[in-house]
């Protein structure tokens, strides 16, 4: 069911050998392709449209659910609405991701709707991997929604990576944090060619004592574009910090024009942003070290995408 | 000419205690009062639309401008047009800013637009202060549009203050800077009671190493609402820097909204923004010295508006 090409995205996007331990649900090319569940964690097909729900166990602690999407047909065009409801109490791993191959001269697109509730009290890490590949020159499209309702206490980390060769991305990412939920993202984009990317990402802070902190990293080069609408709105007593750190190469182009609303007096909001190139020095300094400059570039800008 | 209500606005808007030195024009009321043109420095009444023209001979060093507006009639709406040429060369000092008495229940408006030629290494300081008083329920409003544009090798240094008493105020500020051109921009704004204010700042960066820094700083009491958009668009090789900090209190509401574009890949853009609250510990140090709680937040207030 998995051929070699499938294999590779498979790795690139998370970091799978073979098929995943417990529960996981792989979408090929429009359709689920295998699927596990397990004591604690349930799939269900979606009926009114196309998708699976993933239900997760109030106190299932320890487990992960995988949800690779590949996607490898010419000119196809994949929607998916996914819905996780992770149960009061649970520690989770859930990690998706898409890979596109793109062999043709037609573009073939993606675009992964995701709702999750975490109930109260609970743990959920998100791991998201984009990636595209294949000599085609058809564009490669990633469009994300991602919707998390965080409950009272509960806890969410995003990890959102975009690791290359997307040609188009527009990420939405919006967050409704209740009372002392907690949410952390980390962002790392790459962009080159004539790429663009678009990241969204809006959270509320609601509940008292709820905190977000939002730490984005990217890097374009060549012609590419890149635009950042990071925004933090607090609504009542609330802690939130956003950090959004690009490096500019070439001719590429990056924007960041984020909000930060504070509609309650005890709501503390910081945002930073900075766009610029390599700090010479850090490149004169590996050069001295023996480094050709494509290759001082290279450690550095791995270094800060990590 | 100047009655003792005129006498107090001058002095919070300008430091003046009697007519200034240098040139100066007086505005009350909608009509040029005073005026003093020096061998350096001309001033035109406008003929298509009230307001001045201010010329400045290239060269003209240490000399100064003042040209502070009073508005005391119940419900005047006054509009003015001022246009600067900053000589090449020269190093002048211009004092604007705006006072309203309204002891009436109508509205009292002043939109001043204020255009700036900062010619070749032309160094200007610019002086803003607006000011609002009188025991009348009737809305006292300023509303300053400020164009500059600087030239090569040009320094462009704003202040730019609202002290108190301005019920509502849309604050337009857009600098376009040529080569090895900068500026420095301090903003100070305070609103309390049911007062609003927004605050637009654009800086094109368009010569190649030219800079900007911005600087707000601003206090929101009791109902009061702030809103800034602050922005950079880096053009060419350039450096520009905001920081915004706004301390918010009682049940006032205060939104950062920035942009920060980079079109080029010399161009190094920072942001920084901050909303909250005094800190805690600040006011609790000048609590344990014997102040009150009020006196301490405002000394705190006052220092952090110096």
């Amino acid at each position: 069911m998995l051929n070699a090409i499938d294999k590779v995205i498979l790795e690139e996007i998370a970091d799978l050998h073979e098929v995943p331990l417990g529960a996981y649900n792989i979408r090929k090319n429009g359709e689920g392709i295998s699927r596990n569940t397990t004591a604690n964690i349930d799939i269900i097909t979606k009926k009114d449209k196309p998708g699976i729900d993933v239900i997760i166990k109030p106190g299932t602690k320890g487990e992960s659910v995988h949800i690779p999407v590949i996607v490898s047909q010419e000119g196809l065009k994949d929607i998916v609405y996914n819905t996780f409801e992770v149960g009061e109490g649970s520690d989770v791993v859930i990690v998706a991701g898409c890979g596109i191959h793109n062999s043709s001269g037609e573009s073939e697109q993606h675009d992964g709707v995701h709702e999750f509730f975490v109930r109260k009290g609970a743990h959920m890490k998100y791991v998201e991997k984009h990636y595209g590949e294949g000599d085609g020159t058809g564009e490669r499209i990633l469009n994300p929604k991602t919707v998390i309702e965080v409950e009272e206490n509960g806890l969410v980390e995003l990890e959102m990576i975009q690791i290359k060769g997307v040609d188009k991305t527009v990420r939405d990412t919006d967050v409704i944090l209740h009372e002392n939920a907690r949410l952390i993202v980390t962002e790392r984009l790459f962009t080159n060619s004539d790429q663009s990317a678009e990241s969204n990402i809006n959270v509320k802070l609601v509940g008292e004592d709820s905190s977000a902190q939002v730490i984005s990293r990217s890097v374009a080069r060549d012609d590419s574009k890149q635009i950042f609408h990071m925004n933090l709105i607090g609504h009542s007593k609330c802690r939130g910090h956003i950090q959004c750190d690009s490096i500019i190469m070439d001719n590429a182009q990056v924007s960041s024009v984020p909000e930060i609303d504070a509609l309650d007096s005890d709501a503390q909001l910081i945002h930073e942003a900075a766009i610029g190139k390599i700090a010479s020095e850090q490149l004169t300094k590996l050069m001295t070290l023996g480094l050709t400059e494509i290759e001082a570039e290279d450690i550095i800008l791995q270094d800060f995408l990590e």
